[in-house]
């Protein structure tokens, strides 16, 4: 699978070292503190699956390459002000190898690193020129971030297959969805394509997120670049320990991690 | 006073209405704790000042009125996401005479309650179909985060009078410039226009911040809706205490609080 990610990556190179400097891009003088705050995450780097899906689709529907590149910087922009504020909400120390924010800073300036990196997204999403993909972007951030918010408040203790696909719908695939709908809608693909495109980004982020899920038991801990099997001993239950749950309903220990016992 | 703000308000009254209306339009489907907490905010009320000089500017320059209501609703919308991570930073319990978000609700929800606010405020926004209006609603977004963070971070003890202007400005009169900028962008007035309404919103937000903070000293709890002195006793300096400062450098009480002790 590395390899097959790095082919992918290698036909958008050059696309994607510019996306890497627009994301630095400076447009307010700022802080020193922020400044750092903002290197510090960007240089934990990640993936770039979202860039990467974002530039392959816009190449692919002959969409603006400037917009399309702006559109790939403002989609890791978003995502990367979600992780902020959801590894301070999870109390999660280490993402990528690297200690997050809030495991250096306190709570106050780790939410407001967070807000500076939103308008960060919403001003390169602004700079696609594109009203309805505007519109886009702050309508997946509430998916998003309402997703969250039903996370912190629902157990899904009664449907826990319906409670993972919702969450994973709101968390990963509204994401995903503008990463290939965003490009069509730069480009001037039939409304038909548009709709294709709409799907297609969504169910590449939910099968991206269920390999996500598996490899967090799978993987290593130094490929992970977090401990393993995290979520399950934040007590999250995802598709695998589902699987075992619903293959064993009677194990003792899921039926605690699922009641919210330590364990 | 308290006249002269109702008699403003009474010549938009309709289209304040209409604002209020805007806001509390739910756009997707959200969690009931979400509903809940977005009600209390909105039900806070406040003055709704930015909303009312955002729909008189837009009267006098003759701007698309439906356009107007929607961009005084998304000023008004990011006014409140903001306060609600301030209130969360600050630790604030009260504000506008109810129980602060926070100090009801968990950090992770009120995060998450503000982050909702602005993507909701973002969506308001691109409702104007400028996209002029949209980079200049993230820009100022960045820099009133950023003002914030350089409060958490800087003492601003060797020059407290730039220190207090730099803060207003950050944190007031840029919200005030989009309610006064953002009409002109709206409208087909003259470029040099633009320019004078862009500079006469900033000053109205520094002169607002000035009345408020000295009602900060002078106004009763119940008129305030927060505690009296409150700036002071969080060790803020304002310009009322800074004049005095200025007039009394040695009156050991004030350096107390300079120096961060409790009083």
């Amino acid at each position: 699978m590395e390899r097959t990610e790095a082919a992918f990556s290698e036909l958008v190179a050059n696309d994607l070292y510019a996306v890497e400097e627009l994301m630095r891009q400076r447009v307010i003088e700022i802080h020193p503190n922020l400044e750092y705050a903002i290197n510090h995450l960007l240089a934990a780097g990640g993936k770039r699956i979202r860039p990467v899906l974002t530039l392959l689709t816009g190449r692919m529907l002959d969409a603006d390459p400037e917009k399309t590149v702006t559109l790939a910087a403002a989609i890791e922009m978003l995502h990367t002000a979600t992780l902020v504020h959801d590894d301070l909400i999870d109390g999660a120390k280490v993402r990528r190898g690297k200690p997050t924010l809030n495991a250096k800073w306190p709570t106050g300036a780790t939410v407001l690193t967070g807000d500076y990196v939103f308008a960060r997204a919403a001003r390169l999403a602004a700079g696609t020129g594109s009203v309805e993909l505007m519109k886009l972007f702050a309508q997946q951030l509430m998916i998003m971030v309402n997703g969250e918010i039903s996370q912190l408040f629902d157990s899904n203790i009664n449907n826990l297959r319906k409670g993972y696909f919702d969450r994973i719908s709101a968390k990963t695939a509204s994401l995903f969805e503008i990463a290939t709908f965003g490009p069509a809608l730069l480009s001037d693909c039939d409304e038909s394509i548009k709709g294709e495109m709409k799907s297609f980004g969504y169910e590449i982020g939910i099968a991206f997120q269920i390999v996500d899920d598996v490899l967090d038991f799978m993987a290593d801990e130094d490929h992970l670049g977090k401990p393993v099997a995290h979520d399950l001993k934040q007590g999250l239950i995802t598709l695998p320990s589902l699987l075992y749950y619903e293959a064993n309903p009677d194990d003792p220990s899921l039926a605690q991690i699922l009641n919210g016992d330590d364990v």
